[in-house]
């Protein structure tokens, strides 16, 4: 079973919208109040030899980015911290501090447990005016993909392609691009935590719509093989990257370093080059 | 080094008033949001033979019992899970999601991850008006410390006393309690999960005063021998009932069960028959 079918099997519990966004969405009279949360342990979601530093840098960063995927600002962060030795509670408190403060939030709260391996829930929260939200949802027929930055460079990283060891380890949220999305019109978005082809499916699911891509326009990383720079691109896990649609008259987007990569289509199939993409990238396995 | 020496070490990083409160407070234009998280692991924090649901329950109560201790509202609650096994999580998601129905609050989203030990950190949202906050700062010479309920319940159940097992797997947050403090004029609040003596120093450190304790007024445990009564009384932890300050003439608040068990004072000391309370109680050990 992967994480996406255990999500399912407690959407009866709590709900459908509440499973369905990578943010808690409040209305708080006069814009919306977003809260995202994650979970990261050292055995599987941090790449050995990390400094202390760069785990609490990417245990605040992924969830920066959560808030990001939906055109909101960030402000603050609640860190709770299961500690095999308490020596370092300091190096990933700076290393989150530094994360929050690079995208103009802060370290405000947290909770801190003994545990036998390293183990960081982040919590983010931010907020963003009621027009302005962006959610995996709205993406329509005739739409462009784009992406921003270079996906795949992660997932080279944790490889040992030394290029990209900071994409790994200390990815920066894409706050200002999601905000410029929003302000550019885009119709749906979300982050690259699992890599493109597993974001699609959710953005097709949320949506309603399929996607063609067209692998001439994927910005790939140079100096690879082609067949081993797509897969990086498509599959990659790590990034942190955003993926938004956005009506074809709105592009280009200022202020984005955005390329298109593909169109929405009505007929809900993901295609590369005609064939169906395969639904694989990061996911937690539980057998 | 305990939890309390162990935050001291990162007050420089993120602040001191960010270390101060049971939960991240910020202002949103009409009221404040209030935020916190908790971070629970089995073999720690859950005594053995809770089911999957009692689990769930306690977890989702810990955190809920913040939000009320700032005479909050609880509205939302986070729950990120990491699961030894995935059968758990339906039922953890259950008793989180009766947790929250009981205080008027639900379950609203997460993450999941796979982990060799049962790890849950839920994260708690709740409002509050502007003039209705009670933090741990406030108390002032002269006012009167108030309980609810009959705290040393949960540890007795922990023990053995069957009369409380509920007490100690299902707890109650004092929502309600929370509020009626605020409203009937409270001066100071926080909520008792490590027991009454860490509670004081905690209220004595925030709010710059001192206790006398009236060991006559307590709320003891019936059919126990005494001594062993006011032990639990004084240093049992789990109860998540609340301690508050209220100003003597203010006395009895309408809605609380609340029984008065002392009066703060000028200089700082915590005295229970004239001797210096000892501070212990629940505290996570790091050596």
């Amino acid at each position: 079973m992967d994480d996406r079918r255990l999500l399912d099997s407690i959407r009866g519990i709590i709900g459908e919208q509440e499973t369905g966004d990578d943010c808690l969405v409040l209305d708080i009279s006069d814009r919306y109040l977003v809260v995202s949360t994650d979970m990261l342990h050292e055995t599987t979601d941090f790449p050995t030899g990390m400094t202390d530093y760069e785990i609490g840098w990417m245990a605040a960063a992924v969830t920066l980015s959560d808030i990001a995927s939906m055109a909101a600002d960030p402000t603050d962060l609640l860190m709770a911290v299961g500690l095999d030795s308490p020596d370092r509670l300091a190096g990933i408190t700076r290393g989150a501090a530094a994360a929050c403060r690079s995208v103009g939030a802060r370290v405000s709260g947290g909770d801190i447990d003994r545990h036998d391996e390293l183990t960081i829930v982040s919590t983010g929260i931010g907020f963003v005016d009621w027009d302005r939200i962006l959610r995996r949802s709205g993406a329509r027929p005739g739409d462009i993909v784009c992406v921003t930055g270079m996906p795949g460079r992660a997932e080279a990283g944790l490889l040992g392609d030394e290029r990209f060891r900071t994409h790994l380890v200390t990815p920066v949220p894409r706050v200002a691009e999601g905000r410029a999305f929003s302000e550019g019109g885009a119709t749906s978005m979300m982050d690259l935590s699992d890599g493109i082809a597993l974001s699609l499916y959710d953005l097709s699911r949320a949506s309603g719509v399929g996607f063609s891509l067209d692998p001439g326009l994927f910005p790939l990383i140079p100096d690879l093989p082609p067949e081993a720079a797509e897969t990086l691109f498509l599959y990659g896990g790590g990034d942190f990257e955003l993926i938004a649609t956005v009506p074809q008259e709105r592009l280009p987007i200022a202020g984005v370093d955005a390329t298109p990569i593909g169109i929405v289509t009505a007929d809900r199939e993901i295609l590369v080059r005609g064939e169906v993409l395969p639904a694989r990238g990061y996911m937690h396995r539980w057998e």
